[in-house]
């Protein structure tokens, strides 16, 4: 059920390689709704540019439309009313409600912590300062249907709202079976402080949030995790509004040593396989012994699961366990993949911190497990996925926070300065801004 | 040659109109070319997938078919030699080379107070942090040809220098006549720090720096400014590497009181238009009277400089002069405009800092224009246009730096926490995040 490999050279060929985001394919029955909505042979990307191109020319009809088409509910108001929240509230488990605004409390306690303060410069030759400002307004995607997933809209929300910003809103597919959106996610807005809340999904929601309808008013920057259709649309839509990643498949590496225990290893790869047929969980470790008794431990416990189908579907996918020489060659292979999840099952994980360049979190030793960091531990679990954490970071405040730069020189500065801005403007065949130059330094030499 | 509107509204609808980045279309010669090279009818994008797709399956081929069809080059190495850089210093005028190291200086020190800071916060819990990395391998990609900015590239690659990237390497198109980078390029480079820099320009350039040849090693950022093609081709890379924003043509906001100087203002804002016919330079003025002396001093000043022809078009297509009721009026103005340069030429600017909410960079006062802020006042020149100001910041330290989230909880976090965790995955029917919990929770009851 998952492999073992002992030859990390072929893991890096193999489970350790990464597919580049433009190849993926959808399954072949959305295939088919594809072929049936759109005409044969119709892409993902040229569906999505059907749709957007759709809601920029006609609105909320559009919205309606593809809400009745693709997620089968017929709407008789876009916006979820403060009555509905509320029957959400009473529907749920008081416990429910309670463990929400326990991770609320975590995730916004740990963003408080991020500190990002304006600064400006003050000397002889004036001022200089960047000034540090929140975004007004942010759309959070957050995916319904049949999996509703509250805490990512909590790890996307309380981010902003520790940041400043003066409007949140949601958009979330509503149940086919009800026409109505989880309450678990209508709570986890509420407790977020989410202004308004849209029953709209996928492409359509993205455009909408994106070029604004006569109900939805647009948005600055897009945030959340989607299917296919959603990211592609986060794609379309970028620099139009912006966005904070074009998020792929769930993915964890776990890096365990002899001394770990072989039982929570194996929880935490079937934790990370029962996302998504597509979701990624790879252990390296430097045990042979410890990776047969994950080897056996998965198959054991996959037993029990309600997403075994699933979970068994990633492990044969994306899963597999690669025998390394040391945890330092297990480290260099991790900076190599940049997982989105880093989880270190080793003696003295603390050690190894300072030699991770690519991750999106890392979680040390066995309490730090990322089953923790999904829910209350306090990070966003919006972290960067298929490699991107090269470069991205997880969901944090300064997603919400941007910076304007403040130039505020004197005669003195001018003095200094000015005649190599003349030359460089000169260099460059500007000679209107050596103008601009010019007529500062000397302001009766050209009049 | 500049138009003077006295109603905003019109003004909104007009000049302050935001056309939104699809809408550009390029120029008939260049559409000519595009049917010559690509087939009757082929889109600027469609080209630029052509391109992307022939760098990934041919690499360095491509590379030189390229060069020599769209640069008209033909390169026996696509890599700069130290003799050639060597070569750039001899042919450069001292002086200014020298400007160069002082615009280089200036920015540095500027991006060096930028602080950020890993931080990790211990208590009994354990502990939670945000790690503060550098990216590790940025390209920079400075426009070449007949206009060479290297301003540009020393507002690129100084702030990844100070962030502590790995390496940088720069692209660049070489030039026609001589098959060669301009020296004022080259010496740039080298003062920036930059590690290699490559003879390649255009959509072949950006896609031989996101998915790597034989030649190119791969980046994880692109930055810079370029032509249509080279955004077109960054906004096609990006997801398999990041960008720093999607360069649309310059444009400046001037607000001016009464007191302004009409012949700076008129400066300032023939600088903003001889940049590019699809520049925008536009001033917001409480005085009617001064409208009226900048309009005079606009059309003055043109006569006497080298790019008039450019300059014309620019304050013809997307200039203007609008008068409005006070300054306060102005700044609601640029907020809803988002400009990439807000230049403030009113009697006390410091005033009016703390209303604006949406702009690439605010410069205070008659000694802080923008032409400074292009060369040498310190802060990166390369800002949000085409109303990203909503959401972006000017290119900065924090470009080349990601967060890697910290998670390293103990037993008495787990505690705390771990039951919550339980029930919102049990909540999303994710039963084996919850087994993962309940074997740490109760570790004897699953065995």
């Amino acid at each position: 059920m998952i492999r073992i490999f002992t030859d990390s050279a072929e893991a890096r060929r193999t489970v350790l390689r990464r597919r580049l985001f433009e190849d993926v394919t959808v399954a072949p029955p959305v295939q088919a709704s594809l072929d049936r909505m759109f005409g044969a042979g119709t892409t993902p990307a040229q569906a999505v540019e059907r749709i957007i191109g759709d809601v920029r020319s006609e609105g909320d009809q559009a919205l309606l439309r593809y809400s009745r088409e693709i997620e089968g509910v017929v709407l008789a108001d876009l916006v979820v009313s403060r009555a509905e929240i509320d029957a959400a509230y009473v529907e749920l488990d008081p416990a429910l409600i309670e463990a929400l605004r326990l991770a609320a409390g975590e995730i916004e306690h740990f963003h408080r912590k991020q500190q990002r303060q304006s600064w400006v410069d003050w000397n002889q030759e004036g001022a200089l300062g960047q000034i540090v400002v929140p975004l007004q307004r942010i759309g959070v995607y957050a995916p319904g249907g049949t999996a509703p997933l509250p805490s990512s809209l909590l790890m996307a929300a309380i981010p902003a709202r520790v940041a400043g910003v003066d409007e949140i809103v949601v958009c979330s597919p509503p149940q086919r079976a009800t026409g109505q959106i989880s309450p678990l996610v209508l709570v986890a807005a509420d407790i977020a402080g989410v202004q308004t809340i849209y029953k709209l999904g996928g492409a359509q929601a993205i455009a909408a949030m994106a070029y604004g309808t006569a109900t939805v008013r647009p948005v600055d920057k897009i945030v959340g995790p989607g299917n296919i259709f959603v990211v592609l649309a986060k794609r379309a839509v970028y620099g139009v509004v912006d966005i904070e990643a074009l998020p792929g498949p769930t993915e964890t590496l776990v890096i365990a040593d002899e001394a770990a225990d072989p039982r929570l290893a194996a929880a935490d790869l079937l934790a990370q396989a029962e996302h998504d047929t597509l979701a990624s969980a790879i252990l390296l470790t430097s045990s042979q012994q410890l990776a047969e008794a994950v080897q056996a431990e998965v198959g054991r416990q996959i037993e029990e699961l309600s997403r075994a189908d699933i979970a068994a579907q990633a492990l044969a996918g994306q899963g597999g366990i690669v025998v390394v020489p040391t945890i330092e060659a297990a480290i260099k292979l991790a900076n190599e993949y940049a997982p989105e999840h880093l989880c270190l099952l080793v003696q003295d994980p603390w050690r190894y911190v300072g030699l991770v360049r690519n991750a999106g979190g890392i979680f040390l030793g066995e309490r730090s497990f990322e089953v923790l960091g999904d829910y209350v531990a306090g990070p966003s679990h919006i972290m960067p996925t298929g490699g991107t954490a090269r470069y991205a970071s997880p969901v944090n405040v300064d997603d919400f926070r941007k910076i304007i730069s403040l130039v505020a020189l004197n005669d003195r500065a001018l003095a200094r300065v000015g005649p190599a801005a003349a030359r460089l403007a000169a260099a460059e065949g500007l000679t209107a801004h050596e103008a601009a130059v010019q007529q500062r330094l000397a302001p009766d030499g050209d009049s």
